[in-house]
């Protein structure tokens, strides 16, 4: 099982994300720490940036898919798990109170990027990798998260990355607009970032990030069979087959169905 | 007169547009098969993409102007050309039930721009050559069709191609966000992709391009006043001149009014 | 006290900014010209082109923060002070008749970088340098020149613009979609890109631009209260720290209250 560690060094708080032998990917406790987390460090007013990273050199390489046969098995569960229990941490982190920095080194690709998505920065090292690869696995991007990759990347990027299902490398996301840099030492790139987002007001750092967000456009919202379509392809003979063909790594075989 | 045709390759439609001598320009019997054809491709469900190519090394040169003094020679007319013919083509193409690749090379202006902007991703030869230079003919770009340039390029970009009237190179066409990627043999990279797309789950593929679309912003509606006011400019002195000095290929002289 | 010149070579106006030993900071005197001279300048349509362009080497640094002290300095004049002084110079711009360009050299900060986000396209020379530093002074960016920025360059490049606040270069500007062209005589390329827009049908031009901005989609509008929440910040200590350390060339010291 997976783990978020915190750590503070003066007024920056650095969470860091770890699920040794699988790429840091996400489980449902993983996904639920992370909503606790940043509502946690969003009521303490002595801090000033919050940096998100992996451990052992990858950022984060997705939703656990081992948990995927029992607890996203059908449209019903797969509504939970996308409305109650990813799309609640993306918005804790969306929604931070204070500025966020995604520091990027290796996998950074499908439950990952999200989060990535979900920061205010992204600053990635130059071998980093990014991409939604879901087409293998027979679902569509929930709406909930494809949302935030529109509102970042636009629909022509958000096409190419769900259709084609590519990973990509860091020089090709910062074209696409999903980098705001690329740093030899991530790292210490995100600090130097950070203490310049601290040295600034962090009343007006806060109101800057809040009004931003509150003024952008937001796509357009789903009817209730919009959304219940959405998921139902969970009950679709081409997810079951995706999913077993992942946990068996072995190549899908998609009827259409 | 200019025509389409339609071949397939296991589960890959390409669709090719032709108008000899013309650099493949659209005349009205072209966008009417456009809509059919497109129409009829998203009823077959056995397909897994469609590409969109033009014969002879262009792509295509926008609308054939020498029919615009017969049958778009004032506002009345104008509204049913675009709003009843080439609409419906370039809402078929972006709604097509198939994931759909512009594959171009050579000419891709106007209308012909149009159609690759309609189309999932956008693959270009180095040397091809894109702009809408309609200031040349004394209109404005049509309403339905500005909102799909809008909701792709933004609007800085939109007004630098209406307003300069600038053709411009594959690498700045790449820059300013209306193309994926710039490959040598432009069509043996868009059956690439097109494989890349068919090997994943095509029921997950159809739900990830309509949501995609359907959750980006669209543009603001026009009242129909303001829809009126647009084509209002098809009566004024300066339109007549532009085409009539087009088509006789000398400079034209605007009076303003 | 600073002033706006105007000149005129043919069909195409010039409006040039300055403010000597300030770096073409604006003022409210100068705020207040802008809105009449672009409002003057739309009802002229002899004319077809608008350059805006500053003084000696450089754009504009801003808004004068000499100023603050007695002009801005608390939220009741902050409101006053961008809601009826700097929005209406903004959208005298934006909503100019003639299509305009902004020749960017040297500083194009703070307001300037505002007014240059307000003309059609901007070509900057390779030298000049972008930003927002407000973060120093203890604000944050007014919500209606937020809008602008926001439709202009996202989500992502906003946040990161005010939330770290550096200053950049010309090529970073370009890479971030606030640029449309760097070139090394940028006086010359403005009037080429005026030359070309001139050459067009003028009517053409101008519906192009009025259904460009009119179809682009509009940030969300904020409530009353998150108005006056926005412009709370001038009631706080920080702000008068903030203004208090620049005026005397010294680093603020933030309480965070």
């Amino acid at each position: 099982m997976g783990k978020l560690t915190l750590q503070r060094e003066d007024n920056i708080a650095t969470v860091t994300l770890s699920n040794p032998g699988k790429l840091n990917a996400l489980d449902i406790a993983m996904w639920r720490e992370l909503t606790t987390t940043f509502q946690t460090l969003s009521q303490d007013e002595s801090l000033r940036c919050v940096i998100i990273r992996g451990k052992n050199g990858n950022f984060a390489a997705g939703a656990d898919i081992a948990e995927f046969k029992a607890q996203r098995a059908d449209a019903v569960q797969g509504i939970t798990y996308h409305v109650d229990i990813i799309a609640p941490a993306l918005d804790a982190i969306g929604n931070s109170l204070h500025p966020t920095i995604a520091a990027i080194e290796g996998v950074c690709v499908g439950g990952g990027l999200e989060i990535a998505c979900a920061c205010d920065l992204r600053i990635a090292a130059p071998d980093s990798r990014f991409g939604i690869p879901i087409k293998r696995l027979g679902f569509a991007l929930a709406p909930t998260e494809m949302q935030d990759l529109l509102q970042l990347a636009g629909l022509a990027t958000t096409l190419e990355i769900l259709l084609e299902g590519r990973v990509f490398n860091a020089d090709e996301a910062m074209r696409k607009g999903l980098l705001h840099r690329i740093a030899g030492d991530v790292h210490a790139e995100a600090r130097q970032a950070a203490k310049r987002i601290a040295e600034g007001a962090p009343q007006a750092a806060r109101m800057n990030k809040k009004l931003a967000r509150r003024l952008s456009p937001r796509p357009n919202a789903l009817t209730r069979q919009e959304l219940l379509d959405a998921y139902a392809l969970l009950d679709s003979q081409d997810y079951h087959e995706g999913v077993d063909a992942f946990i068996h790594n072995r190549p899908p075989v998609f009827a259409g169905k």
